[in-house]
This record gives C-alpha cells, structure tokens and sequence, in this order.
C-alpha cells in the first residue's frame, strides 16, 4: 500500500487502525499498489469486456464464478489467462441471478449466503487447481458486495464463508468509511482484509462513496480518474465532492475493462504509477 | 475388495488385469466392499431421497453438485453428515440439465464436459473444506456416466477432469465389460479406479447391464438383490440373465436411498455382509 | 360471492365499496365460493403437491408457470386435468427464482415484474389453448403477491401486465384491509377483482393477517379451519386474533394441497359448505 | 413467394406438389419475398446482434423466447419495435440450454418438445397481446430446427406443439430437399409452410446444405449473397456448390443482423430485390 511509506500518513493509518494482518501494512518503505479489473463476465455465446487486452495492464482479477456471470468455460480460460501473466486470481461471486446480472438485491437468509459463497469459491479453486495456480482473493459483485457494506449478519456470512474454505484468502473490502463493516468482521473471523478505492466515483467528505443516483457520483474524464488513481496510490487520499481532501487508505484500485476507452485508461493509470516510482503489484 | 481373498478368483483378476493402482487389488486377505449411494440431490423447496436415513448403512456419499440437482444448501448440510458418520464423501457431477435431472444426453464438447467436471468437483471440495473432511471419490451422474461409457472422447475429458483437480481421488467407472473404457481411460490419466456393480441390474453373459428396455433389467426382489449383492463382495461373481455365473470384480455396490423400501434394502444389504465377514467400508 | 346474498352484510359491502366489477357482488340471492388452491408446482423430477386429490374439491387451481415452480410438462398437465374437471384455471406466476421458490424478494424495476408476468401468462396461455380451455385469473405467487401487497409500483405492474394481455382476466387480491392497495389497483387498471381470504391465518382486528413471526399466526386444527371458511363464506366475517368477529369479504378461499392432511381438510371443507346450502363454484 | 410468378417456374412448383394452403403459391402474378431475420437474442445485460438497424432492412423478425436466448424486457421491446415497423412476428423457440445457445442437441422426448414449444409460442403471444399485435410465424432455432428436419418424432411434436396452440401459424421449413420431412409434417398437422432458403449457404446439387464441417459451405462475399438472394427470389433457384442450378422454391430467406456488415448486407438485399421489382412482404 502506498500510504505505507508516506511518513505524514502514518497517523492517519493509527487513526484508522490498521492492524498487522492488513496487507503490506507494515511499512516496508516501498510504494506499491494493486489494480483489480472484474473478468470472466462472458457467457456462453455472450461476450461481455475486452479481458485479453485488460489483463495486460492489472494485476488482480476478480473472475466471476458462474452464478450472476461467467460459465466453466470463461473460468477457465480467465484463470489460465490470469496465471499465465502473473495476474492474482481472485473469485467474484454473485447471487443466483444471471438476468439480473447479480445487480438486484435478493433477500437471501446469511445460511443461504454463506453457501453460495462456499460454493462459487470452491468451483474456482477447481480450475485454479488445473491451473496450478493459488487463489488469492475473494472480491463479491454487485449487490453482494453492497449488501456486505450494510447488512451485518449477511457480511458475516460472506466473511466466514471464505474463512471457511481458506484462512489464507484475502477478502477485498470497500476503503474508507462505508467499508468500516466489512473490515471489521473481516478482521474478526481472521482474514487479511485489502481496502479498496474507486477513482472514478465521488466520496463524500465523510468517506464514503456518493450515491449513484446524485449528480456527479460518476466521474468519466480519463485524465482526473488517472490522477485520482494516483493520489491515492501515493498519497493515500483523495479529493471528497466537496473539493477538500480526505484521506483514502487502499492497497487496490478498481478498474475496468469493458470498452476500449476503459481498457485504456488502465492502461494510462498503470504507465502514470510506474512512472511515480509506484510499483503494481498482486495484492 | 472381497474378490482379493478368494484364491479360486485370482485368475479371473489376473485375466481383467487389475493393476497395482485399482483399489483394494493386492490381495491382503482381508474380503470388504464399499456401499455407495447418490445423495443431495434436492433441490430448494423439493425434498428428493432419505439421506438422513440411508446415511446410516453406506460407506460412501455420491453428492449432487447443484447442476443436475442439490444446492449449496444441500451441499453443505449432506458433506457435514457424511463427515459425521465417517462415510467417503465424493462428487456426484452431471449435465447443466435440472429440468431433465441430467438424464437426457446433451451433445457436449469434449472441453465443455472437462470444464463442467472440475466446476462441480471444486464446488463440493468448498464445502469439504468448510467441515474439515477430504473429497475421496468421484462418480457422473445419469447421462453424463452412461456417455462415459461409450464415448472415448467424453470419457477422456470426464477423467481427466478429475485428475487435473486432484490426481488422489478415486474414479468409481462401471465394473464388467462395458466398463472396460472408462477404466482404460481413468488409469491412463493416472487416477485409482473402483468399479461399481449394481446387484438390482441384470447382466448379460458377456457382463454387461441389459438394457432397461429389455424385461427383466431390473431385479425389483429384495432378497434377490441382497443376495447378488452378497456373491459380487464375497466372490466377485453374479448370475447373469442367462443363468450362469460369470465373473465381477467389484470394489463398490450401488445403492438407493430413494424410498423407505429402498432404505431397508440397504440396511439389510450390509446387515448380510457383516454377518458373513465382510468389511463394509468406503472405498 | 357468498356474503352479498346475506341482508345483514349489506352496510359492509357498501362500507368497502364493492364496486360493479367486483365478482358476484351484485347480490343474486344465491351464496356462493370458490376454494383456489395452487397446483403444478412440481418440477421435472420434483414432485411437490397432491394435485390429483385436491384437484376433485377446489373449484379454481393457481398454476405455476415454470418460473418459481412448474414446467412444461407439469404445466400441460396441471391444465389438462383442471380443464377435465371442469376447474378454473389461473395462471400463478413468482419471481426467477426456482432455487428460493420464490419466497426471497428480488429486487426487480416494476417494467421487470410487468414482463415477468407477461410472460408467464402467456406461456400458461400457450397450455389453455391447446386443451381449448380459457385462463381464468391470475394469483401471484409468495413474495410476487406479498410484494403486491405493499408497493404501489410493482402493485402497478402486475395488474398492468395482466390487463394488457388479458382485460377479462380476474385478478385475486388479499381480502381484508391489507388488501386494498392490491384492490384499488386492480381496479383502475380496468380488471375485475376477487377477494381471497386465509382461513388458515389469524387476522388482526383492522383485517390484516397476521404475521407469521406471531404466536398463532397459522391455525393448525382442521376444525378450526373449516369453521372459519364456512363464516367466511356464509357470514362474510372471520373472528380476529383478539377475539372479536370482524368483516371479511371474500369471493375466493385458499386451501392447500401439500399433505393427505391438507387434502382431507379441503374435501371437509368443500363438504361443509355444500350442507350449508353455500354453492361451491369456480369465480 | 416470388417463383409463383415466372411462369418458366410452373413446372418445378407442380413438381414439388406445393400444395394449396402454401403461401403465396397461388400465382398472382406479383413477384414477391420475405426476409427473415433472428432477433431478441439479448439477455439481461448481455447484448447480442443489431436488431434497432436490421428491423428497417428486414419483413420478418424471429424473436427469442427466453430459453435459449432472449428474456422478457428484451421480447417486450423487440415486439413492440416489430409491430411499430410493420415487420411480422414470429416465435423462434430453443432447447432449455441458454448456456449452449440452443447449439447442442438434447436428447427430450417428443412430449417434452412438444410442451417446450408451447411454453415459448405462448410466452411470445403474452407480449403480442401486449402490443396488439399478431404472432404470425414459428421458426425453431439452432439444434431445435435441425433436429426437426430429421427426426419424424420430433418433428412431428414441434409442428403439432403450434398447430395447437393457434392452426393460423405459419411453420416455417427448410426449403429444398431436405426440408421435406419438416414440410410434410407441417402439412399433414394442417399448417400453412413457408419454405425458408439460406443465400449464404452453399447447396449439394440436390438442394441439401452443404455441412458447415466441409470447405465452401458458408459464403461469405457479401455481392455473391445478394446475387443469391436475388435468384432465389425471382427464378427460384440457386447455384449449387457444382456450379450447376437447381430449383429451390422459397418465400422467405433468412438473413443476419449480428455485425454491421451483416446488417450493410440486409440493406443491399433488400434493395437490389426492390430495384428488381420484387415486392419485399411479410409472409
């Protein structure tokens, strides 16, 4: 992370709590970040984001597992893709709802969350088996994560149902304020928590991310995501709605991969950090 | 298996090449057979087979994969009973078909079926993780293990499915001559392979089932299924449809759990084999 | 509708604003009910329901549309049979969601649940048709009614789908106060209503059902249930859960038909009425 | 169809028996064709085909139904954008394999098929009602339609599943000689057929399709399709992969609307056929 090696920034991480087993928490004096991208979204003859040029440019991929997008097929060549260039693989599990695209929220008991979990993680691993590859993380989509941000006992069943399977995954949860939730039963079931960042969405001055639905929630000018990217990276903050900065600790940055606008983008976010003297890196 | 003990059988073994990697084949004088019955497979609201009752007499699980029936709920609830009373948990794979309950062929690529396979193995080593147990075994289900049967192509993908997953778990593939290629084809990718008979099918003189659509395929007498059970784990032999005795190694006798009938068959099944001195225990 | 012959019940039909459109309001002198019941819920090799009992005492069947239950097969069927006993047909469509049968909400945009419904009736349209029989009604199915209940825009949207495929269709709403947001909708929209009443279920004193988190929620003694679907019938009133009689019009009353349990107590019901002098006939 | 008019055609036509309820085969004297295109091939939020540019170019769309491909929102907009255009409607029902395409062939027993077809020709109809428009044409798709013109079963369940539902649909067929299976049946139910010509195909000098596996089969110089198109529909035949022409009576031919060259494709169809005094019309 980033923030790690900044000396102003170390109050600010006492203040926030990071605790050892927050990744690359420890300040080991080197700038490093990590770029997430969602993949493996196709769909039997449904093709949906460029993951051969994306993949290029990132270095984690949350692949979906089946369930709100992908099919055993994408799985496995997502995976062997991701492994083949390094690229931290991580699982995307979703709700029942593939024609929803696990965007709608589904009022689901923790029992039955849990499951689903255990389940799209397990049918990962099988292809990261065939890949002799090691499954890094567990990032959930759509409304799973949302959900996760607010509903307790739900969130609880997303955390232990990856502790469950591997007290070595590292589960990706939302930077900043909304994401206090996720992080802390995260930590409490004993998994190595990674915060993320969005830089192409608002935060308001508290933290949190503005919703969708009010102006300016989305920011879609190329160059202010790069440099948002970048801010937060180096400097472990960002610019709230207001305009006042705030801080924003994040050891992986969102990205996306479903346009060739998008594709690069990631492309110009990676060239910038690198050329900051940023390393990407897996989480 | 029990065949291993009984010297009269050594030839008959030595004529079907059993090979140092086949369960139970080094003859350590000790006769046992393994009891293996499908499981998990409901669905949601739909209640199918009487697991909690059935559990109680076999030695292994074959469970549903949510594909051609089970969830994560099922899943979840049928591996932990299993690894409570200590029987062999295995996957139980099928087609993407619930509506046909994986019993309707579906013209698949080969890749398709290796991918559809390590997808469901991995979904159940989810929850094999999640209770601490180990995945031991793996049998198709339905139309997915009568293709194996007969395509080389599908048989390949199935197995080497599973050893791209995990190189230890047991392939159980049809015992007799029609199980000749996918027990070729398991050893040749390197896996152990049980065969499994089935005491309430006929077979022909040549070893292979009837037909279901031929009268008399299926073998609806309970003592007469108990006591062709008997002689296939005590002497590696049953009475084909012509009457005579032929040869049939087995190291696992399937089972149903899917009425009450059924149940008591099973109970009655293994009450006969350790009354005779047969070790009823997973594979 | 049986109450409407009943001199003493006219001040609360005019209180309720029974209006010209609602079934069998107009007071013909004759008391009459129907008794729904849903049907066609099993799903491929699933069985759910004793349909070919309860379908000889109900007078209007709600089938599933392959959506939360049901398939085509069952679906052709179910119509078959309903059609040769000379039972209504409804066509009882749910959310996409086989796996929570649909008993979860899902969160869909109302323009979602009017297509969704659309299209489930019209595919039971599709099975009327080839038995030369008409649909009926239309009685959404657990979390699509309960949603119906309480949100005035997807309340819109399923009586906007029906009307828009249908106009002749009848529309079972919730009887009782909790109903009338379903009530005054359907109305507007332009179709006829039928009031549906839980003798199962307590009521509040405002005519609410009770919830089922509740002690004494659900009413389990038979006798208990047919006494109260004949005053429901007969009286148009139920006794609340404080002990008071209240007004309760209904034009139709749900039954089940899960166990041999559940049957008996239809055909005791149907039986009660009939002695009574009360017609039992489809809406 | 176009070929009713040449009068150098009369002899082919009596040849090929088309019989009276065959459409436009009464020869009135006015040249004319239908093109046909697959469309609402979209599902949830996955896009596929140009189906807002290829509705001007074409006369005939063949709307998913939601198994294969398609889902309500999208046959709600594909309908109401048909009947806005004036384009006839048809059902174009598949296999229960979204995840397959429809591609695959499933091995369902003809009452299983026959029920699939009614579900979706209904379905569709739901929303045609909707949009006060009329279903006027079945088209199967994928392995549905190749299966239909092989198996007799099959085909027989597929032809008798639209007939029962609405006798006034159009059964679109194969035309050549491969088709006959379809058309006889389709006749022999008591629908009206349309034989459907593919430009893009190459053909066996005995009016078959070429197989897709062997080189030629596809044609893929868009001047050499519209020239094909072109032949079909003014003289009734099509130069066969020997070189030599054949017969190949067709009121409608199917075209694509996947990438823009496909769609640049329809318009060049269309208007050359225009420009050479053949009326394009619905069937």
């Amino acid at each position: 992370m980033a923030v790690a090696s900044g000396r102003g920034l170390v109050p600010c991480i006492i203040e926030l709590r990071i605790e050892e087993n927050d990744l690359h928490a420890k300040g080991d004096g080197q700038m490093s970040i990590d770029l997430n991208c969602d993949m493996g979204e196709s769909f039997g003859a449904y093709k949906l984001g460029l993951d051969e040029e994306v993949i290029n440019y990132i270095t984690s991929a949350n692949i979906a597992c089946g369930w709100h997008a992908g099919d055993p097929m994408v799985m496995d060549k997502t995976v062997k893709m991701a492994a083949g260039k390094g690229v931290g693989i991580g699982a995307h599990p979703g709700y029942p709802d593939l024609l929803g695209f696990g965007r709608r929220n589904m009022d689901c008991l923790p029992e039955e969350i849990k499951n689903y979990v255990v389940y799209q993680i397990g049918a990962m691993m099988g292809f990261c088996a065939v890949h002799k590859a090691k499954l890094r993380h567990v990032k959930t989509h759509g409304n799973l994560y949302l959900m996760s941000v607010e509903n307790e006992a739900l969130a609880r069943a997303v955390a232990e149902a990856i502790v469950s399977v591997d007290p070595d995954l590292i589960y990706v949860a939302l930077a900043g304020a909304k994401g206090e939730l996720m992080t802390r039963i995260g930590r409490e079931v004993g998994l190595k928590v990674a915060y993320e960042a969005f830089p192409d969405r608002a935060y308001t001055p508290e933290g949190t991310l503005v919703s969708r639905r009010q102006p300016g929630a989305v920011i879609k000018e190329p160059e202010k995501v790069a440099e948002r990217a970048l801010r937060i990276a180096k400097e472990g903050k960002v610019i709230a709605i207001d305009g006042k900065e705030i801080a924003l600790l994040a050891q992986t940055i969102c990205v996306h991969g479903d346009t060739p606008g998008a594709v690069n983008l990631v492309k110009q976010i990676r060239a910038t950090m690198e050329s900051e003297g940023i390393e990407v890196k897996p989480l």
